[in-house]
């Protein structure tokens, strides 16, 4: 089987990496932000307005979707792909960090996690071989394995034992994956390192993943509470253990300056809720940072969001209509923000791209953040 | 000038007209739906989406943008058009409606109707020249004057003072139209015939606005409360006394088959909510009727909405999908939908437009209506 990522340069002054990820769905530049699907739908777009804004890959979260409309429904019209009508590449969680940051009354043991559905109460039942089921049901061209994600500030012993634990479900999605062909045919699964803030436990964690040869590596258990600078140093602490040869990935981050700086210490890929988030709260990035539409200095503004930024959203609309539809509480204001968010975040890992292999990423980067820290946006 | 309004054909077996109306933003083939913009935007579409779906005229409402952001507003940022994106014809009501059905405290005399503000209480005062001033801040391509419409069920002596009062402020709003050169710049001004249950007052009042020569005429006062019938009988009542040459339109009507027994009536030019509102309840139309997706039966249908139907939901999605939207309260559900039930009226008045040239139109129109009262939609 050919290599599925290319590592195509690494920065001469960071471990920011420049790679390509084929998938059955079509290949993914790297590094690069996938916009969030959670229940089938990247929120308020199209999938023709999502294809528009430059996105690659989506992804879509197996929790929501198993509870509603249910693996099996998706399974019959095709898979995840044909039901939602989005046919480039989809990665989808394993469910298991929403089962504890959503679930009610969820109970951990050996053989995996149960809980109440936050929709209606009914109780289910996720572990190794439910998660890759669900996963296969969908057709997800990268599925992940289900882990246990301590909560920040746990012990070291907790933390031990919940590493433990990820890794031996670990092995058996792996070991589903390759039985069932699912990696055969091409999809991918990708480990999730654990281990808090402890570094010595983070590289055991991801020693025993990379002997279990995944196709990726993500990045888990940052993100939970901690402080910007703490994440980071997780990040760090594990991205090196990670082999350079596959796709890294942090789950569920960032800000842009964050996703920047995460690219800067070697990882690829990214997803996160704040661009769709915020733009249903009336938000927009800028160059200069988030700038709130229902601000009453907005109101007269006849100029684009982002002046030059080439989205259907900056071509065709003022600062001040994007208001108006924000303070009128019209749907068309959460689709042309989210339009434009989405765009946003795309725009910034296709740059980082391009800097990438100009050579200049660390020099670029620094100064793309200090300018949006900067503010006035 | 030029005769704004050319009258191509009538219906050998029935008063229905196929027209074209120019206006300052392009030519309306007539009979039309104007698809409902009440806040400066066609709720849950993008001005490109409302143009791909065949819109060729939309309305918006004077009284919410009065209000929010205000007429000087959109006039600093070039009129309506402009703000809001869209460069084909604008038709605006008056704001008058509105008054009577959505403000509070409201006090009406011989110089016009003062209330409250549904939103923040404030005092508003609107006459004929505050709403032809308002209309012309917007630079609506239509604009409408204001009239006093009495509730459903008033005496005669009520409607005929209604109608005296209406016919009063139509001749105001003329001149004013007149005298600014708002007319003369290729503007339309239309007036609105009132009049109730009363036969003989609505040919009263038509044949005092006729001689105001309008741009184009309204019906209105029908579908205030009263029957299906009974605002048939009224539009019928009303459509022979209106010039030939002169467009003629229903305010705030009605379903696919009210629509089609208006043009048989003579009517040209409609707007509704229902397509608009429908949508975001989870609701679509089809050529058996209304569908309610909330059914549980349209769970497992890989149908599309209408087969063949040639607009992006119907060549796109599965009624399966479009109902896992709706019950997950999925903005792209409300989208999706709107777009679909927008092309859906745009799509049965350009067939009714097509069976009027054919010359087969008033038996066409029976068989849809027939085909669409017999449900198992």
């Amino acid at each position: 089987m050919p290599a599925h990522f290319h590592l195509l340069l690494t920065d001469p002054h960071s471990a920011a990496r420049r790679g390509r990820l084929r998938t059955r769905h079509g290949v993914v530049e790297t590094p690069i932000f996938m916009p969030v699907g959670t229940q089938a739908t990247v929120k308020a777009l199209t999938p023709a307005q999502v294809r528009e804004v430059g996105a690659q890959i989506i992804l879509s979260n197996t929790y929501h979707l198993a509870l509603r409309p249910g693996s099996k429904l998706i399974r019959e019209f095709g898979g995840l792909h044909q039901f939602m009508g989005w046919d480039g590449p989809i990665l989808t969680d394993s469910g298991g960090f929403q089962v504890f940051s959503l679930a009610k009354l969820r109970r951990v043991t050996d053989g995996g996690v149960s809980f109440q559905s936050h929709l209606d109460g009914a109780q289910v039942f996720l572990g190794p071989r439910e998660v890759m089921e669900l996963q296969m049901d969908f057709g997800s061209d990268i599925a992940m394995v289900i882990d246990e994600c301590p909560a920040y500030g746990a012990s070291r012993d907790d933390v031990a034992r919940a590493v433990a634990r990820s890794t031996r479900w670990a092995m058996a999605c792996r070991d589903i994956a390759r039985d069932t062909g699912f990696l055969a045919n091409g999809h991918h699964v990708f480990g999730i390192v654990q281990g808090s803030t402890f570094d010595d436990l983070r590289r055991e964690a991801a020693a025993a993943l990379v002997a279990l040869d995944f196709p990726g590596y993500a990045i888990g258990g940052v993100a939970v509470g901690e402080e910007e600078p703490e994440m980071l140093q997780q990040v760090a602490a594990t991205a090196p253990h990670l082999p350079a040869d596959k796709p890294r990935y942090t789950m569920g981050l960032g800000t842009p300056p964050q996703i920047l700086k995460m690219i800067e210490l070697g990882v690829d890929m990214f997803d996160c809720v704040l661009p769709t988030r915020l733009a249903r709260n009336g938000a927009a990035f800028t160059p200069h940072g988030v700038v709130n539409l229902r601000n009453e200095r907005h109101r007269n503004s006849r100029e684009p969001l982002v002046a030059g930024l080439d989205n259907y959203t900056c071509r065709n609309f003022t600062v001040g209509y994007l208001r108006h539809l924000v303070m009128a509480g019209e749907i068309l204001g959460c689709t042309l923000l989210t339009l434009h968010n989405v765009h946003f975040y795309l725009d910034l890992v296709r740059q980082a791209r391009a800097h990438l292999e100009a050579g200049d990423f660390a020099a670029w980067s620094r100064a793309w953040i200090a300018n949006y820290e900067g503010g006035a946006g």
